[in-house]
């Protein structure tokens, strides 16, 4: 493995195996053709042509098309594509800031190749020397994502009808314990971004990235079950972690390699890769 | 203006008017369709067809390539593309950090579409209220590129045959009359690409980025002649001049605007194109 190996495990995609869903005139996410052909039998609102998949004109408001997008999530469950919805909803919009055109259960977010937004923060302490240490958490063995493997402190999804900082500061409670004020200290720091296959369908996924830095006496605490245990890890370990394997959630290994990179651990020197690596963070 | 207009005009281009330019089996430039044409009869030892410009079998190694590029360069000259050649050479490779397979003079690079890599350093000052301050070099109005406008406190085309760390150190000297121990200390944090048409072709630049900390009491000087004076600016004043004009060195302001990124000082909550902006940055 290297670090460029997780980039391009989370761009691997062929976008001939979908076609465009448009709503309102706007391309909104990416359909594989057999789902794009079947869902105008699910409803007849669907409308399917050779190169979109749409709906008909009398759908047009944000709670028609919600509806309408709830009757192909029910029927995704019905076909097994789509283990179970998980009542969250995210924002269907054309870009990232736009009005949502309409919401769709988180479950189903792939299977549209809607974008889907979130948060992750990278947690880090100063050691007494100058250099840095990363909080890492290790996700519990019963999650169905990415069980056992690290993350970073705290990383959500971004559900409709939260801002970000609000979002930032309830997953900051659930995930690692801290309260608002430590919350509201994490700095913005750039974004990350990649287009995946699985066999959902297409992850279209944009992570706003914060650093946030813990004085040395705070300790996260998980309170929601999602992490088992936090440690603090010296950049060095760090590195040689995300680069040697697959110990890391598939996604983290990005925004941890992003963290190396920005203070200076991942430089031009220690790896022939760097100007893909960083180029290829933001796609 | 706004900040993401700035990464639409570093990248504004259309690939169509080129053709790929291999040499060795690899693609190493884009070329305009014209100047693929007319290449034959400037020399018989490139080859032309439909889709790429090439060079015949015989021209195999690295000091044969150059001086077929020499006759090409040359060439620009004569047929006005090019003002002059500038004697300095830019490696021409597959990618950065693979074997040069031949060397090109600057001048002619954008012709040639040939990828194009620099070094571009943040000097800054803490200020006593834990916010940061932006070294800004107004360049001398006598320059051929860019003449009067602000730019980085030290920046610099990479030469073939130097490394980065001593091309860095050479331009710190030149461009900020900042000692090779001061210059050892910037920390490499990322890169930008962008992909650019001109009247002489395609830019295709690869920045390395840096951030160099300097003390109160250090002030940059300049000794070459290209920067005419330097000042220090406090984030929201480097903010607004690049937001709001036509300020900065066109590449500068996406290397600044990485630099208001990832410092926190450019926001989600302060740009709804923060994800454009921030993805934008590398393409």
């Amino acid at each position: 493995m290297s670090f460029l190996d997780h980039i391009r495990a989370c761009n691997a995609h062929d976008l001939s195996g979908f076609r465009r869903f448009e709503l309102d005139g706007h391309c909104v996410g990416w359909v594989r053709h057999a789902l794009a052909e079947a869902l105008p039998g699910v409803d007849p609102g669907f409308v399917v042509s050779a190169d979109r998949l749409t709906v008909v004109p009398e759908i047009r408001d944000f709670e028609a098309r919600s509806a309408l997008l709830d009757h192909a999530a029910a029927y995704l469950v019905e076909c097994g594509t789509v283990a179970a919805l998980r009542g969250e909803y995210y924002a269907v919009t054309p870009r990232w800031g736009a009005e949502p055109l309409a919401r769709l259960d988180r479950a189903a977010v792939a299977a549209f190749g809607i974008e889907a937004y979130g948060v992750h923060v990278n947690g880090f302490v100063r050691d007494g020397a100058g250099g840095l240490q990363l909080w890492v958490g290790r996700r519990a063995h019963d999650r169905e994502v990415a069980p056992g493997q690290l993350d970073n402190m705290i990383a959500g999804g971004q559900p409709i009808g939260l801002t970000l900082a609000e979002n930032l500061e309830k997953e900051a409670a659930e995930e690692a314990g801290l309260d608002a004020a430590t919350a509201g200290r994490a700095v913005p720091v750039g974004a990350i971004s990649y287009t995946m296959e699985t066999p959902a369908g297409l992850k279209r996924d944009r992570l706003f990235v914060y650093d946030l830095e813990l004085p040395p006496d705070v300790v996260p605490v998980n309170t929601d079950g999602e992490v088992e245990s936090f440690e603090l890890w010296p950049l060095d370990r760090v590195a040689e972690s995300v680069r040697s394997g697959g110990d890391w959630k598939f996604n983290v290994n990005l925004v941890v390699t992003d963290f190396l990179i920005r203070h200076g651990r991942l430089t031009p020197e220690n790896d022939t890769d760097y100007l893909e690596i960083a180029c290829g963070l933001r796609r």
